[in-house]
């Protein structure tokens, strides 16, 4: 089963995709969609046209997508939801089913711990899919979600009981190169 | 000249059609989107189709949605954002232009009054397109968005100048068959 992952964002939407077999979960690809500055139904477009460009390429089976919070700038709220809608419409659009997950629960699945930084969530994307180095945040993120939906949206069995006394312990992050 | 006039949201979504020739402006269709309960991704596709059947079914050539404000509860604005969203990616996906204008543009377009009520555009948009009947107001909004791009984003000519002094008087609405 092919999943594609989606971190929204008006000015950046990351992207994941993992293929699952059993439970053996394969890299397949990540990246960013970016909009250009510009008027609003451009930039939607982008995003939309840039979902249907993932679907035609990668014939994802499922989809999930992050559930979105109100931000402390109501403006910020407004343009971000938008974004979200556009990607959501690229999915159903493409006929992919979309599952949402929380932040949190996205932390909990991948890291087994709901305050994970940015930095954990790169680490153990790259060492659940066998990565040669540290995916970009977005595409992280993204690719955090495939796992997520992968496992059904709990925490992982072994590796979710190991990284919350990794995430205590301060996981140290190796730099290296960017995937996607 | 077709334009197709929006005014989103995520349980209605107005919509309006009137064509342009020169100065005359006529109407074509109106009603409203609705959005069962369900999973947020069902109705942003619901919207989407339906967005898409409407320009399937009339070949708009350009179109105008409502630019929406933040609410005071975020987690609407929130909502509001992704219907919007999917609405304007419902235009782009169909290659219609699409224009942006705010309540208060609308207002001063349609009723020359930017403090304009619901009833107020509802009687003035049956006016302008001669119909037999008051429209909804989601239609109405839709089919006001629709003459206020057909004007430019602009205060109408003679109307304009006329509206503001019957606001002033309280323009009675006459209840009539709903239109749309």
């Amino acid at each position: 089963m092919r999943i594609l992952g989606i971190d929204p964002g008006l000015r950046v939407t990351g992207f994941g995709v993992i293929e699952q077999t059993g439970q053996r979960l394969a890299y397949v690809t990540s990246g960013v969609i970016r909009t250009a500055d510009g008027d609003l139904p451009s930039r939607l477009g982008t995003i939309f046209a840039g979902i249907a460009t993932l679907i035609r390429e990668h014939s994802p089976d499922q989809s999930a997508i992050e559930k979105v919070f109100v931000n402390v700038n109501p403006q910020s709220t407004l343009l971000l939801g938008q974004a979200r809608g556009a990607a959501i419409c690229g999915l159903v659009a493409g006929g992919v089913p979309v599952a949402e997950y929380t932040a949190l629960q996205l932390k909990q699945a991948v890291v087994g711990y709901g305050r994970a930084t940015k930095e954990q969530m790169q680490e153990m994307v790259g060492r659940l899919l066998n990565l040669p180095g540290l995916p970009g945040t977005d595409a992280a993120d993204a690719l955090g979600m495939a796992i997520c939906h992968a496992h059904g949206g709990s925490a992982l069995g072994t590796l979710g009981g190991m990284a919350p006394s990794l995430a205590k312990k301060g996981l140290r992050v190796r730099r290296g190169r960017l995937v996607g």
